[in-house]
């Protein structure tokens, strides 16, 4: 499959509803492809059915149908963090001409403190969310464990947020764009769950992606794509600091693809919390298990490095609107092979992969696409 | 795609978890087939991540993963009461071998009144929600209009429920079981939402229904398969007594099929309400537009009549556990080609429709089922 159109809002903490931000993707998705919503065979929609956002909504697809007025197959495949990737690969697999996928969330809402609540719904109800273990206190955990196994320290947390940051000052679509964040800023900032600081979590934002698949040859393919699930609690993982189902995936993704992680120009991975986006160096196989640490410290995945990753400034600075960052790292990838991305733009943009994660590393999806 | 093995759990009130009616279901569909779970390459879960069941629980597949011990690709694909047909429908075109498809709810939990809330997220937040329309209130209003229009009458709705109840005294699976139903208890029941009484109401259960489905030729073959998605508010509809998203989700399955309406020899229709099983006669081309009631009236979709209808005893009397509902509708209509359904066995069993809803009209599947 190929990809023909991309849209995305801009990702902030401006307040709009989900349904005007869907809106805006998939029209600007749609504009992009120079095609029309009756061209559309089929819609996938991922949104988290939050009740703490105000918005109440179960049926999120009758919604792009009422905006539209389409009476079309259209599915919800929620998978809370995870979920763009998981809608994006199922659109894929549905065998429809041209499908639209769109993901879209209000995360940034007047209660932030019972939306944190609802998303927690994706933890473990007995082991997690009944003993607080909040998703930054997880992640804190998996850090401690990757800290104490090979060394990786606070400061290599903190220069994965610089790199994201750097990167997201550069992005018009990112909730920090244009905003200087300093080392100093990092590093004094709060303490969240320790070791994790408040600038090593993601930036909570309302936004929408959207992109058209298609069976017609474009110019960005679709060369791999995996989704795998795992069970819930994190720390019943034989070894916390590798996550199976993100492994399984990228293995698969690359297999469909006839490629290796070498092969690998750039890359938007999920760094939900910074020392995750280290993990997923390892696990993705960009470079050998316990050597995460080692590529942010040779500067290795900034925007001038061999395997630039979070060109977009990622989860930790463009913003994690759940359900809609997997389809904004498919945004991010189509405009970079487009040569659209001004000031970030990669010199070396033939092939990419996108990684896109649900839960504390319970369901994990991997694409790999390439300049056709 | 061919089915090639069911499970159920016994529908009803009894206390039990999602996780434990999910893990029975499957089971049943995975011996049923004399498959194990490492032949399963793919699973499709359907579940409504309900907060006030006291579950709270957003990532049902990896609850599923757990159970089993398994990493595999598996997705959520929640539409609330149409929630087991959108499942179904999205395994069929993901293009493994071997599916599973689990659908499982805990609807009939300790606090009803809050169950009720959270499912209400499926209505129209504005017009709806706010309004205090709950389900049983909208399809009031849909009743009220096919009464005016048609001349339907409450005593046609009474058939209905009687029909339904009289076919669930003969099924083990079904909430009410053995349990007698006379018209006078119907017609004496209370008013819930006029002109519906409460035996107008579907059984709220808990409950879960898992299937095989799979390439391989069996002897259960999925001749049709459709599902198509409309705009949220029923009254919104130039005419609230036809559903399109129905309609043309039965031309389409009918059309894949090659067959017509009156090629079906049984089917298991969603009668969330005793006016919507006469809607759906209309909608699915058994009969022509206003003629439902006659259908009911004539006993044409009585166990022994030209077309039975939700032999099961359907979601008013079978029990009605949201995602689960539109997967028991597959278990019932494999057991009736098998000859395995006891003292409600049909003998014209060779062409089945199945057809679940989502919402008042939302989203809708419909398959065409053959004996192969």
């Amino acid at each position: 499959m190929y990809i023909k159109g991309v849209g995305m809002t801009k990702f902030g903490v401006e307040d709009r509803t989900t349904q005007e931000m869907a809106y805006e993707a998939a029209l600007e998705a749609l504009d992009d492809a120079d095609m029309s919503i009756d061209d559309v065979n089929a819609v996938v929609v991922s949104n988290e059915d939050t009740r703490n956002n105000g918005e109440r909504q179960r049926l999120a697809p009758s919604i792009i149908a009422s905006i539209f007025k389409i009476k079309l197959p259209m599915i919800r495949v929620p998978a809370v963090c995870g979920g763009g990737g998981a809608a994006f690969w199922t659109a894929l697999k549905l065998g429809y001409d041209n499908v639209l996928v769109v993901g879209a969330e209000r995360l940034a809402a007047t209660n932030t403190v019972r939306v944190t609540d609802d998303i927690l719904m994706a933890a473990d109800r007995v082991w997690e969310q009944s003993e607080g273990l909040i998703f930054p206190a997880q992640n804190a955990l998996v850090a401690q464990q990757h800290m104490l196994k090979y060394g990786t320290t606070t400061d290599d947390f903190a220069m994965v947020a610089l790199k994201n940051h750097e990167n997201a000052y550069l992005n018009p679509k990112a909730g920090f764009y244009g905003k200087k964040v300093t080392l100093e800023d990092i590093k004094k900032s709060p303490v969240v769950a320790s070791p994790l600081r408040l600038f090593d979590c993601s930036y909570n934002v309302n936004g929408a992606a959207a992109c058209i698949i298609t069976k017609d040859r474009t110019d960005v393919k679709v060369a791999g794509s995996a989704l795998f699930t795992d069970r819930l609690p994190a720390f019943e993982n034989k070894d916390m600091t590798t996550w199976d189902a993100s492994v399984k995936a990228a293995d698969m993704a690359y297999t469909q693809a006839g490629v290796s992680a070498k092969d690998i120009d750039f890359a938007e991975v999920h760094d939900a919390f910074t020392p995750v986006e280290i993990i997923n160096y390892e696990d993705l196989g960009f470079c050998r298990k316990g050597e995460g640490a080692k590529m942010i410290r040779e500067g290795v995945t900034k925007l001038d490095g061999r395997l630039p990753v979070n060109t977009s400034g990622g989860l930790k600075a463009k913003g994690h609107p759940i359900s809609a960052t997997g389809i904004s790292q498919i945004y991010e990838i189509v405009k970079q092979m487009r040569n659209e991305c001004g000031e970030r733009q990669l010199k070396n943009n033939r092939r990419a992969l996108a990684q896109n994660i649900g839960g504390a590393g319970a369901t994990a999806s991997v694409h790999v696409i390439e300049r056709a």
